[in-house]
């Protein structure tokens, strides 16, 4: 997988299945990032070099977002086709989302739109040159008329995954699927959707009996209609970190900017927990040592 | 559309939405193709001339197919990534999942597997070199590893679409998600599924309330964990039946006899009708004036 | 060629060889389009459509670039793969080096460094954010190193052609392969170079015979130890002409201020030609009927 | 390099410059491959394993090619994008030039087209199902015509390199860019040349100083014409030799026949080396330890 570049689905780093992650249930047993040192398996690898260490000092905090955030939005763009022109939807203005909306621009989208319920979140995406809809009054595609005067766009990303909600009057109920079926809703017909929102193999605590075990009801014969293509899965971050590391150092990306990173210590973890799960449109970055604080 | 090659979702031949068929509810409203004489909107655009007359006449039954059947076989491979070297699972021994099994080969994939529940289609493609599991014994996954020594191929192609049934003991109920489930169930990390076969938008005879509305239980998470891709809608055709005209011309591709295509007259259409929907493993093709036959 | 995307070497609108353009020796015959008037052969296929005719209006100087210049240098950094993060050299800084600047911008290059010998034309690359380096002070190379700390750029572009001259105490020569020669020198292993500079097949006042004939000296051997690709041509306009539009009618590309454009009269035009030829850092857009300066 | 698949250009193989190769001057040092034993560096991320052991054995001429001629060979067709109904030109029926049309059959190509002078070769390459054309008779142009009715070809590969003769009666001639010249004069507008052929960045023996530098006389203004692409290099193996190995265990690829392997002892290399001078159409495969001929 290495050697094709699919750096997302490791061979080597999970006995239980391909790919891996810090901190999560059936994906390696790495213990968590969020945490004062970190253990890089294969670090000769996957260890990113910075070209001279003074200046990726002064730009610590953007660099930061390379190790997930920003390549995982990227992603989700470069694999919904964003390109120089297109009209693009993002699903979602979590911080993933927000990175994904500052990847569209950086890919040469014409217009970015950014869906999602709270109005801070909604308020952050603004302030970086979005247009944004409020999933919370119903779906998004009346709103993207009014916005491109066409209801469609080029290219959509989902930054939710299977958490998400349902829009408008059913904000308030799960539906793990609502924002899959809404981007085939949105996107035109040859598009391609960006999927890099989180979908799991089995969810105990599911509506229902199916997503229990990670099936959900998809409206896949609305995207069949529509020649859809849709990519998935954990983003391989090898494959964009050393160009999106170079937009940083050049000042062509400002991506602690976009998803509005906020620095805390590791004593104010749980707080940022609190704030993040209470919807707050920031990015919360340990610094265990005050490093980046300095 | 056409000038980015997506031919098969082209704006213009039909008021309701993007694409159109021959006799097909809600495709445009042109009346069907398996008539005497057919109408070619845009004909100076569609047709696709040969270089030679004579020379065509001998290979007229081929080059029939490339008016749909091999560029939609042919298509669901290409999308699915097959390459040379690849291992691939075809789902469905119909005139599609045959020609894709071809296509399959012509592409220089390294093995072809095909799961069908018919013993005839199956042996119809054993017939020019493809494996074969019968899908009435059970799920494909075992049988894949008995062919590979691995359980999982590098691309899938679902020649059935929503038609489909149960796989093993579930094979007389019909299960409109069995072969997308099963497809990401057979492929491997990072691999691609073309879906060729067709996914509607509304069936008014769906086995629930979600699939008469297109919507089906998706194991979406499972592709998720895969990274898989997924390539669906009608097949451009334009995008491919010049070069496979050209594998036709220069005996490089036997299309016909993969599909075990079978000259009737346009009086036997409805004994025609019959064998197929009985799962003869032919593809009829009308010859009105008894052009072909000669 | 249209079906397939290459609409820079059509087959039908040059009885003499595949490719056409305005005003030129043996390019089908089609008079200047520097007039008041100009006939468009299959207009249906060739026109760009704009959404709305008082927002065009309004930007109706960036637009005029579309017919040109605008695809011609992206078309330049497309094809020499310039991406996110890249660094990238562009040698000469006339109307298309300019246009190339630019769209390397556009798709997301870290640096952009544009080469040539007149000051203006350097001092027009650096108002837009470019580096630049004096090539009448000698090979590229170093100047590159002083400016990114290593002496190749990821993707390089040749907006020169053949009316090449030397580089550093060259300068006065004429010397046609300077420019391909020294884009192969900068670019790193496994670059790309967009040549959308013109090379002809036949130069009657060439500098030796072989250069009659159209034949330069190229260090390919150098080319060939760095595995480098190389792509030419005229752009396939068509392939970009819709993105770069709504790029422009977003606000999201400059191209009118990047390459100066500047409005006069068709009775302006000789003293236009004049300024041109003597180096002016100015891209001058005819308006017969005064309606862009309106 | 690595991590973007270019492994024909590896940074840290040779001191002196990217890539590297067994027996080369100016490659890295590595002592020559054909020996008794050969030096792997990096060797846990050089080396493809086989899946079994007894299978591979049962192979072992044909997956021997894998180290190098094969890969070579695929790779000129793949960069020149030979893909389904291609018709192809390869200049040169050496060990390369005869994989590469063998290559080309594998990609799916209607018609393979090889030139050489020697008829021995020419044999060999009609042996396995390719066209022939005799460039000691003249340019290919006409000879092309006559075989495919249109007198060019969509892609062309360069399989000879810097040491190439001239063509009909200067067949005796050193005339290093003659095949370089005369791939663009016999590929399509659009087409992609694929130069696998070695040229170099300096030539003690050349023909003219420009040649002793590496500098040729190239008819780049008839390839810009065209719109040509150009991809040169040596060959990233390991992008190809999975799914070729793939090929050759399922009986999809005769390499060692196309190329006319045939085993001798390190004993019998002088001869070998002299029957290959001579033009023998034959690959020669050093068995020191007799393990290949068992």
């Amino acid at each position: 997988m290495c050697k094709t570049g699919h750096t997302g689905v490791c061979l080597n780093v999970n006995p239980d299945r391909p790919g891996s992650a810090y901190g999560y249930v059936d994906m390696g047993g790495w213990v968590g990032g969020q945490a004062e040192y970190v253990l890089v398996p294969y670090a000769d690898w996957n260890l990113l070099k910075f070209p001279d260490k003074e200046q990726a000092l002064e730009k610590i905090l953007d660099l930061t977002m390379l190790s997930d955030i920003f390549p995982t939005g990227y992603h989700g763009c470069y694999t919904a086709g964003v390109t120089s022109g297109s009209t693009v939807y993002i699903a979602g203005a979590g911080p993933v989302g927000l990175a994904a909306a500052h990847s569209a621009q950086l890919l040469g989208a014409a217009v970015v739109i950014v869906g999602d319920m709270i109005p801070e979140r909604l308020a952050q995406a603004r302030s970086f040159g979005c247009e944004t809809i409020d999933l919370s009054k119903g779906e998004p595609k009346d709103q993207i008329e009014q916005i491109l005067g066409v209801p469609e766009v080029d290219a959509a990303v989902d930054a939710v995954g299977f958490e998400a909600k349902g829009h408008g009057s059913e904000a308030d109920r799960e539906a793990p699927a609502t924002v899959l079926n809404s981007i085939m809703d949105v996107t035109r017909v040859a598009g391609k959707l960006g999927i890099p929102g989180l979908y799991v193999t089995g969810d105990p605590g599911g509506v229902d009996e199916a997503a229990k075990q990670g099936s959900l009801s998809i409206r896949i014969g609305l995207g069949w209609a529509k020649s859809h293509s849709f990519a998935t899965g954990q983003c391989p971050v090898m494959k964009y970190h050393h160009g999106l590391m170079q937009m940083i150092l050049n000042d062509r990306a400002q991506i602690a900017k976009a998803v509005n990173a906020t620095i805390i210590t590791l004593d104010q973890a749980p707080e940022g927990y609190e704030a993040f799960d209470g919807g707050a449109a920031k990015k919360f970055v340990l610094d265990p040592h005050g490093q980046l604080a300095a």
